[in-house]
């Protein structure tokens, strides 16, 4: 079900920061930074050759990571992002396992314009997992 | 200087039961357990279309990832290991720019048979970051 991974998101308090640690100490390319009001965050992407950072810093108020920040002032890892041909096919296969998926179960729009999910970390390793439809 | 992700590392108690879960839940497919005695863990591969997560338990009495473990109960997300052309070089570059290199400095020999150094994560946006010459 799963294909490939996608990325890998960082969540910091400065986003600037951590990419400018990563294009300094790791010499890594980065793009350039981006408000998604609609999410919450602003992100800096680390391209590497088969995959991706997400740098995510929070934005507004109502940020979805602000708790995580505040709890973890230097950042930490955040969450992992997989693959999936159809999204709705691999809610209900997680659903019909008794996986939790978070909010209404409906597929929302991510930060790459396509459908997403997220499955609660208890029912995945302790890990927040975002899929994402191909 | 870095290039491709090669794994993200998630630890867990029962590395058989994460891997279950992953080829279950996910559909994903997974390796063989294999115990590293030498690295305090017993791994699992979940196999990507272009990267891997590396399933991991503590293995013996002073497994390196014991406390974590113990910490986090349902597992997390533990390192992610990016590929270097020259170890030596990377180190060398992280070092004039003030990071801490963890050990003693020198690569060791990790558990792909290449060698590898892991970078403190205050240094890197709070993330545990393995190196590992390509």
């Amino acid at each position: 079900m799963i294909g490939r991974l996608d990325h890998v998101a960082i969540a910091v308090a400065d986003v600037e920061g951590a990419a400018a640690t990563y294009r300094d100490l790791l010499g890594a390319r980065v793009s350039e930074p981006k408000s998604l009001p609609e999410h919450g965050v602003r992100v800096i992407f680390v391209e590497l050759a088969n995959s991706r950072i997400e740098l995510m810093e929070p934005l507004g108020e109502a940020s979805p990571i602000a708790t995580f920040v505040a709890r973890n002032p230097d950042g930490g890892l955040h969450h992992v992002c997989y693959e999936v041909g159809d999204i709705l096919a691999a809610r209900d296969r997680l659903l019909d396992a008794g996986a939790r998926v978070l909010g209404d179960g409906e597929p929302s729009i991510g930060a790459h314009g396509k459908r997403v999910l997220f499955v609660h970390p208890k029912d995945l390793c302790g890990t927040l997992v975002e899929l994402q439809e191909a």
